[in-house]
């Protein structure tokens, strides 16, 4: 069975793994990323740490999982906030020569779709939209076992639809973007400012407290939900999706909001879009699974 | 140079033509579909039609615009509004044992795409975005040189993507769908509520009102344009297409709008993403040509 190196790097931490095609994890090494010491360092410790998995010689490719959108043509991060450095370097041509395989980037998010897509939830489905809620929302598109990365890299960055242009702007995206509306941080900042004496801390307290009763955390998880089941439907017109796989940690409270998101989809979608199943990612480590996939989803 | 049989079959006319693997139209029949008088008239009419083209037998493939959204998986319409009896009907599967090549059916808008993706705008583009605007509209997602039909054919079908959900309702779509706030259609509604003395027949003449210096007409303008400037990040937000390729009656007018929309476009979207091009679809007759690039795209 062919076997492919795994590649998650963060600003803080990164692993190495060596896995197979069918996505069984056979070694992994952790170790700080070194992020902030800039790319020289962070490129001798990978390279240090690929030498240290047993047999990376006979690996088919290698593909690295990065916090950012990747240029596919040049192979390199087109914005790299936590990777000091890495904009724009030939990160994929680099370790290419370095190691004589096959080697690609590609975003985190993208990275753990194409895990789900390929050997989770959305196994040998044709279209598969990831989606994670968590402190943020990301996305990704994967058609036929590849990651649809776009013309800049921003496949997939579906933080910034908008779900209602008169709301409020809070940061660099457009105002009413979904993720200022509906992910783990807008919840909590509406918990805030809704219900100050309550300490809100995350949005499970939110979901939680409506959960026993309390009018006003319904009204801000109703408002989520809502928005939440537009992204979708947005989705669903967009690509028409075979699944729908949910990711992030707002899945920790998936039971109290994901059939009321669904009942809230369909009223908005065509009735063939009903039956779309909405199912929580299946992966504990889409990261560098999903990593390790990319050359092979390249292959033939 | 291989051959295909590309077939626009609509609810009134049908087209039957054989095209070069490049897109060049080598010959072409027209007739009444007879849609009204039901399936088996349908067919045997393209049946004889196909026949009727000098050397068909020598195509390696067949493919069918239809008006509607089809189901890859059993090569039937989904839905068949204006060709009566071809909800279900395994359309593919009979054109194919009759004429013993491979045949595929596929959405007319699906079809304009991929004939823009891969001999017009967008030719040699991995991701292509078609977006039709008249007095609907339409829509196509095309990845290397593949249109991406999703789990019930509805791919594409981003009419329904809901700009402002406290918007009006008008008809089976959602709540502020696009195509009820900025297609031909809805430009042309508003121009009757709100210039009644104008007697509005078509976009065109808001368009024309606006440009003369109408107040009125300008805001229904800008409010359009701004929508679907809403719409096109929205597409951009999900699959970052190498580029929009803009097709429908609206275009005519694209001189008075256009360049307004890909401002505001700009406004909302990432910078990284503000180069992505907007271009006017290329082919004089997309429908068929896409028709025959089905089967093409489905070879190795």
């Amino acid at each position: 069975m062919k076997t492919y190196i795994g590649i998650d790097l963060g600003g803080t931490n990164i692993r190495v793994a060596k896995i197979t095609e069918d996505g069984k994890v056979l070694q992994q090494i952790k170790s700080p990323s070194y992020g902030a010491e800039g790319r020289e360092r962070v490129l001798e410790n990978l390279k240090k740490l690929v030498r240290q998995i047993d047999g990376w010689e006979e690996c088919s490719g290698m593909g690295v999982g990065v916090p950012g959108p990747c240029d596919q043509k040049t192979g390199s991060m087109s914005m790299s906030t936590n990777l000091p450095g890495f904009t724009g370097y030939p990160f994929a041509d680099d370790l290419s020569k370095e190691f004589g395989m096959p080697a690609y980037i590609e975003n985190d998010a993208n990275v753990a779709g194409l895990a789900e897509a390929v050997v989770g939830a959305g196994k040998r489905l044709s279209v598969v939209e990831y989606v994670t809620i968590s402190t943020g929302i990301g996305g990704a598109l994967i058609v036929d076992g590849k990651v649809v990365s776009g013309k800049h890299g921003y496949a997939g960055e579906i933080a910034n639809i908008i779900i209602d242009r008169d709301r409020g702007t809070y940061n660099h995206l457009a105002p009413g973007a979904v993720e200022n509306e509906a992910s783990g941080t807008a919840i909590t900042r509406k918990g805030r400012e809704l219900l100050p004496e309550m300490n809100i801390r995350h949005a499970g307290q939110v979901f939680d407290l409506a959960a026993e009763g309390n009018e006003i955390a319904q009204k801000i998880a109703d408002a989520a939900i809502a928005d939440l089941a537009q992204l979708f439907a947005t989705l669903a017109a967009v690509a028409d999706p075979d699944i729908f796989v949910l990711g992030g940690g707002m899945m920790k409270s998936a039971d109290k909001f994901l059939d009321q998101l669904i009942e809230k989809y369909k009223e908005i979608t065509h009735t063939a879009l009903h039956d779309t199943p909405f199912v929580i990612a299946q992966l504990e480590e889409p990261g560098i699974i999903g990593a390790a996939m990319v050359p092979r989803s390249h292959e033939g």
